[in-house]
């Protein structure tokens, strides 16, 4: 075991070195970057889907997608006009800041204003491995239930933005049970100054406030 | 690299063998066991409840519950009035075979029919990582989406049976997207032989077939 966390160790390090390599690329052009992670099925892709479309004139966007496989999500986000880059970690359950320095070549980063990274479908692993972003985004949808931020605290205890996805889905009486005031209390215990928007991707409903959030960061980190 | 795949390499080896005894301790019992993978928040502790009081009587059922954190699972479990184990993993994304060879010594196993094994929330690293068990079951909410075999394939590939939980969801128009059909195609392209059960945890939709398969593997183990 004391061979494996040493190991461990030199892939976390190397793994934050280029990670601030990307972060002093992307402070130098000012352009913001939001690393999304969730469960797999919290509707990431249809919250940048929209997020696009909303701020479209307003803020212009690219996306680095993370899939194990397929490229399913990098064409739902180039229906939209706004460019993305696939990357397939092809078995790996994270990104690694190394692919994202690689998909930030092939990006027209100096045509953009916000790049969101989509990472691979998972609550624990990612939440290790900065890719250089600005913040973290974690989305929990209202399906996966109300005790995830205490069953899963590394994540939460970490992230900028808390989206709470398919609110929607509250609407139906007693489809789903999901006390969405335990959820914000519990993720602000684990981390006091997390931003909290109850968003329905599919409805639209929150999207003004979140797009309102995104726009004033742009704003702020430009005329830093 | 070469040093990351040669020590994780060693890391799954000692785990296979660990799992080996397991495996065959669990077999000179006779006893079924399963282990429960899935994204967090598909259902698997409602999906264990309900079965359990659903076989009560017929099959003795305990349960080996991994979390990162909390013991808000097996507390769930007890409330049924079966034995049931919590390993808190602290960080860590998939439970190993060491993990479930101490839990094993804590449950009262020559009392028991059947053990679910209750993996971490994570669709990826779980699949690597056997366990001793009988076979895998994936578990799939359909709010997750019906993209999922094709986007993580590992674990439907793997896996006895498929769980589609949250049936109950489909019923209310247009709330949920999700073909059903082509989750079954996608799935049984990567394992023809993969059992599928689609379910309601909370309605109890689907579970008269998944207990009875349930039963009839217990029987079959018990007379080979």
């Amino acid at each position: 075991m004391y061979k494996k966390v040493k190991v461990g160790k030199k892939i976390l390090i190397a793994n934050e070195e280029c990670a601030a390599r990307n972060s002093q690329f992307l402070a130098e052009g000012k352009k913001l970057c939001l690393n999304m992670i969730s469960s797999p099925g919290s509707g990431k892709t249809t919250i940048l889907v929209r997020t696009i479309n909303e701020l479209k004139g307003k803020i212009k966007i690219g996306v680095i997608e993370g899939d194990i496989q397929t490229d399913i999500d990098a064409r739902k986000v180039r229906a939209t006009g706004a460019p993305a880059i696939q990357i397939n970690t092809d078995g790996a359950c994270h990104l690694s800041a190394a692919q994202v320095s690689g998909a930030l070549e092939k990006l027209p980063v100096s045509d953009l204003d916000l790049i969101f990274i989509e990472n691979v479908g998972n609550l624990v692993c990612p939440s290790d491995f900065d890719l250089g972003e600005n913040g973290k985004i974690v989305v929990l949808s209202v399906a996966e239930g109300d005790d995830k931020p205490a069953k899963y605290p590394g994540i939460f205890a970490k992230s900028k933005v808390m989206l709470i996805n398919k609110i929607d889905l509250l609407d139906a009486a007693g489809l789903v049970e999901f006390d969405i005031k335990k959820v914000k209390a519990d993720a602000r215990r684990l981390n006091r100054n997390i931003k909290i928007f109850p968003v329905s991707a599919r409805t639209g409903a929150g999207f003004a406030d979140w797009c309102d959030w995104l726009a004033e960061e742009v704003k702020e980190l430009r005329s830093e």
